[in-house]
């Protein structure tokens, strides 16, 4: 894929679309949340060829998202594990899961989160904890934090000016 | 970028990431979110290549994520309006934002989202509000929808029996 690096960018959003890399990689951190560990366990359920899933792995693994363990010593064999960075990617995940169905779903909700005790449908929302409510565009903003540049700052100022 | 197309997958992360189509569709989209609207606002933002930009504003606006409104009528110029699917888009931006700065930013956050009232700082969580508690891993699981196929379901179960 051919792009800039957006790692040098101070935007958080930027820093992360980085680091995940490219959509092989959300797939692939998607399968590792349904359990999927193993080379050929990936390959199967994303249909991808060998050189590339090899490369988004080692990606994965190389930005801290996925563990690499030996399972098998002979022959030796690897499994990727979520380390903790990987599993805080799950609200993204989420939030994706949520849009999609919202969206892209007109035959209906084929994957949807549940609530394991109950089995009762759950739609993930955006919320404030402290002050209990769910985060609408109107009353909460992006703002500069302490380590923003000027450029930020000005985009941010910008946006609050309009 | 070279990849398959996920659309027709089940998977309603897959179907999400088919239409946001790459890392430049998800940097325009914050940048929408930020309040630019014009070709030039985006290209100067993002220092993204012209054309590249223009294949990358028609296809949201193709996915329903942006409208294209005349501003000027001679000579014609437009600019480019979140749509409510496009406004929906936002928690998966924010979860970008939330993994960023607490995984990649080393020196301190740069974007903060903010009470607009208190100017307090404010971490937004993925919340089941029914049950009035953050979703985690263990009392959340993914599970099959109504219009889940076959080979979702067992993917489904796979995961379930693990």
């Amino acid at each position: 894929m051919q792009r800039k690096s957006f790692g040098n960018m101070q935007c958080p959003i930027a820093r992360s679309l980085e680091r995940v890399g490219e959509w092989w990689s959300i797939l692939i951190l998607r399968d590792a949340f349904y359990g999927l560990t193993r080379f050929d366990e990936f390959q199967k359920s994303l249909d991808i060829a060998p050189n590339m899933l090899t490369r988004r792995l080692n990606a994965l693994v190389e930005e801290g998202l996925l563990e690499r363990h030996l399972y098998c010593e002979k022959p030796p064999r690897h499994e990727y594990l979520l380390t903790p960075r990987g599993r805080d990617f799950r609200p993204v995940l989420l939030a994706l899961l949520t849009w999609g169905n919202k969206h892209f779903a007109p035959e209906g909700e084929s994957v949807v989160l549940l609530d394991a005790s109950s089995g009762d449908k759950v739609e993930p929302v955006l919320y404030d904890v402290a002050r209990g409510q769910p985060i609408n565009e109107k009353q909460y903003l992006i703002g500069a934090g302490p380590a923003a540049g000027l450029a930020m700052q000005e985009r941010i100022a910008r946006k609050q000016g309009k």
